[in-house]
């Protein structure tokens, strides 16, 4: 059985397929815009990032936190860094945010062992 | 197995019989409220569906979305009329919508799928 | 003393000129894909105004509310009309949305007015 | 120049006024149950209160904070009481709560303040 | 199958080790000042699980709810008790809370059998 | 008259000692722990900044938006990266974030006349 991780990753592939396939001309502009805030301007990429999982823990959308741990991981952040993260949005979102937190744990447990092997 | 739409129309189901089960007045006649809301007043019901579907995106509310769904296909909206909808949605709700959007896509294949063999 | 109905307005529109103003790209396409979204379409623009309307009042912004107030009243919808979409979004919003609702009803009042006066 | 809470139960006391007068029948019915709601049942209404006042300040709506503020200097709770409800809002909701408290920090001043006048 | 329920209580164990395995202080202390909150002090402690409930409904994170509604099943709080709490809840927060109602009518099914079974 | 933004400052002021003058030991220690979180660890004082400046934005806080701005400039951030990370604000939380920008846009431009008047 496959991690629920990799779950969200399949289904996450899927239902982006689908929603691209719109023919609605506002959803495809949004979603174009999405992909290009993401990259290096006055402020770098790395930034940018935190900010957008930080935002997603406060609004408690897991999707959206499992997407940015994924970039913030892959960025080469540490687990360290990334905690840090995880307590200033818990912070500032409340005790609420802790299910979230846990949710993050668990991800980046993935997350980090599946960069262990694969750098191996 | 069943399809994740009817596995959300059974436990929806179940649910509200538990619910309206309550000897709680409070949540017995703000339930009530909720069913006459709907109907057709000096706005029309298709509208109010439609409005309904856009406060349950922004608020981030599968269940909701779903819900909503289901009978704004029962009452003849067409996909890209409840595609521009979700898009009207992801604009006013932000980036944090589009899982919901992705989860919205899903059920709307399945509710036209079954909308095109009942009507065969 | 102007009324707060006019206060908003001309602070609104000195908001908007400073925000356009800014050279950062996301913001200004993402403000430009704002004004494209109210357009006819699959939906007529009354019906995502009402949406948009219904929106900003369950996520309690009195300064969108203020926005989609005007131009729905512009569009030729009647205080019966826009009540009974204030009343559906009180429902889903719950009482924490009742004092955005009494802001919506000042701005209604000075709306229907000013809409009085200039067609006479 | 009047206390900022006193305006607050004047612009209250006349929205509501504006509010009521709609014909619509959801927004009625769904005040008139919000009237009903807080009145001694299965739990006593000074319970009731405190998780209406925890609920406004998560939910950070400062009218509704006010409004239960008021109620429950009324039915008697202490100035401890009270700050104590609010440090529970405070960490389950985050520091987005923290402007939130400080609002309702000047509106308990003033509340005692006239509780203590008016039982001279 | 164990029952839902069962499962949270299990993945919440699960996930409160990973996190308090953290070296973040941040998240550290304030896990560690959330567990104090919940005492006696001007305020009982039921109170405060009240509080913690209606505020988990109307920010509407099941997780929390169910840890609330354990909570409050423990201290002795009746169905009908904690059903009018709900109720206060849904009028809060609206038609959006209802799906979290749905849930929580479910666990305390569960919680008042597993109660009734273990006094016996 | 004093410029908006002054008049935020001193109310913040004021409301800080009011709230910090509780005996409520959950708020205080929250409040020490608000305090602590924003310091140099395993990442930079001046990403947290902007992480709070994102989720304040998202959570559409202009109170805690305000103050961040003012401890993001304090810090050396530019117009341009403060725009930037607006603009992210924006994209994530969606249109509903819009007033929030044009009070942003506001406040940065009293912050960084402030700052040149100073330095000359």
């Amino acid at each position: 059985m496959s991690h629920p991780f990799e779950e969200f990753r399949k289904k996450r592939q899927q239902g982006n397929e689908k929603l691209i396939d719109t023919k609605n001309l506002v959803t495809k502009r949004f979603i174009s815009l999405d992909k290009q805030a993401y990259s290096d301007g006055a402020l770098p990429v790395e930034t940018k990032e935190l900010m957008a999982l930080t935002a997603s823990m406060v609004l408690r959308c897991n999707d959206c936190i499992d997407y940015h741990l994924e970039t913030t991981v892959k960025l080469g952040f540490s687990r360290e860094q990334i905690d840090e993260a995880i307590g200033i949005a818990m912070l500032v979102g409340g005790s609420i945010v802790i299910p979230h937190a846990r949710h993050a744990a668990e991800s980046l447990d993935f997350l980090f062992e599946e960069k262990a092997n694969s750098s191996n």
